[in-house]
């Protein structure tokens, strides 16, 4: 990762931890167990990837980063939510998360269906309401209705709908990145797409190149982690290691080959950087970002 | 229950079951499974309490039904989701809802989750997008922040979360209202709030005054509904009757006794009736939906 990349998400993740730290309810706050639960499952953990996208869009814009706390806290509460839902004994069934025992480990199932439900009715709210976000109310709505859509049956519930009916089948290509471009890719977009609402005299174009460079970049993340799903052990994952293959999940690596896989992640990442070529210097935490996702070792 | 509620009742219903199968996607669309489920749970079925209230507000106040449509699927694609997930194994664990089998039941319980997640996410695009709504913007995002606040964890998730914990315990009175004002009573009460924010010049007065009787209503339904599960049989309810006598719940009849909990219905009936006194004949339906709740047979 490079100095200037490494040295920015440190602070955006400070920034972020922060930010959703001062929006979630406190633990004293009845219910009690509920609130302990959403705290754990959100507070200090996971790479902040959703957030750090937003703020690094915000970057290449010009756009300060005061300006995108709500966003990017809304974004990562409904991220937090769809793993503890996806974690659940009826859905991928997962011990451990982020390095720590899931949600319905610690505070049991009813808790974990309670605590991903109350996040993100939280998400809406705080993009509805967060005083941080200081656009038109009309921008408002549309990064409102971007990321209902990005959550919903046909962007990230509906992804998990799709993989869930594809364990144990044989998926096409085709149909495995439909299945990503749902299941991750939609909120990785809204987490982009909502920063581009946030500048009010954006060029059309600018949105629509960084659009597309989410889109390669949402991708390329999945290509990753099924390698990295295949390669790294549990210590270094947070997770459990071996997961996907053992369930006879579809992944890249099954499909394409090892060689195959990491060729596709490198031809994702160019094509996010052939979408940056519009953009000067301002941009260059964004392409630094995209190597970095192919790059990473967890 | 009055003639004119009848007639009116009857015309919303089939109003709100048309503008949800507008609203919902369609089975074709994939995920097909999730849409069929999400479909399953929210078509053709139900009293709609909820809409029902948002357009006898509606009516009260001079706004015409057409605007109210949005709305009145909002909130009812929130209680539904609701319904599912309380319907869980992990939660209620119930086998029939509506007089028909429970989401889990008839699609499997990952379906299950991800609907209710789905349903959540349609509420917030409904509420965001829908051309029925005609206000400003800002009072838009009102609407919005009303139904996640109410939704999430100081909301209806929070009186869930609460009422789980109260299983086997001794709840006092208090705190029994105090469940029941957040698990139904919060959503009751945004039916009505978004409501009167479809009227831009509302007398501020006017529009406590029915959050007030909302909060009437909101515990005498639920007052109701516990006398109900003591006294009917499973097939006039629609569904398993008895079940929080057997699940040992706190319940008013329990605490109040039989009598004691008609009279507390008929209590809230009269404070509900008290808050719709600045208004006149147009508030007759309120007036009526507030008879029929206390005098319902399910």
């Amino acid at each position: 990762m490079s100095e200037a990349l490494k040295e920015y998400l440190s602070v955006c993740q400070n920034r972020v931890e922060r930010a959703l730290e001062q929006r979630l309810p406190s633990e004293h706050i009845l219910p009690q167990t509920l609130h302990q639960a959403m705290r754990y499952c959100v507070l200090d953990g996971g790479k902040r990837m959703r957030p750090m996208l937003t703020y690094c869009t915000g970057h290449t814009l010009g756009i300060a980063p005061e300006a995108l706390d709500g966003i990017a806290c809304a974004v990562e509460l409904i991220h937090v939510y769809s793993l503890i839902h996806d974690d659940l004994p009826a859905m991928d069934d997962d011990d451990l998360r982020r390095g720590k025992p899931t949600c319905h480990i610690a505070f049991g199932e009813a808790n974990a269906v309670l605590a991903g439900d109350a996040l993100q009715s939280l998400a809406f709210e705080v993009l509805a309401n967060d005083p941080s976000i200081v656009v038109k109310p009309e921008s408002r709505l549309k990064m409102l209705i971007t990321l209902a859509k990005a959550s919903g049956s046909q962007g990230m519930a509906g992804g998990q709908a799709i993989d869930l009916e594809s364990v144990g089948t044989k998926l096409s290509l085709p149909q495995l990145e439909n299945m990503h471009i749902h299941k991750t890719g939609a909120l990785i977009r809204a987490s982009v797409t909502m920063a581009t609402l946030a500048k009010a005299d954006i060029d059309p174009e600018h949105a629509k190149k960084l659009d597309h460079y989410a889109k390669c970049i949402g991708l390329s993340f999945q290509v990753k982690d099924d390698i990295l799903d295949e390669e790294s052990d549990t210590a270094t994952l947070g997770k459990t290691q071996g997961k996907d293959k053992d369930n006879n999940k579809p992944t890249y690596p099954a499909l394409l080959g090892m060689a195959g896989a990491k060729q596709k992640a490198q031809e994702l990442h160019e094509m996010a950087l052939e979408n940056l070529s519009v953009f000067g210097k301002e941009a260059d935490l964004l392409r630094d970002l995209s190597l970095y996702i192919i790059d990473r070792k967890h």
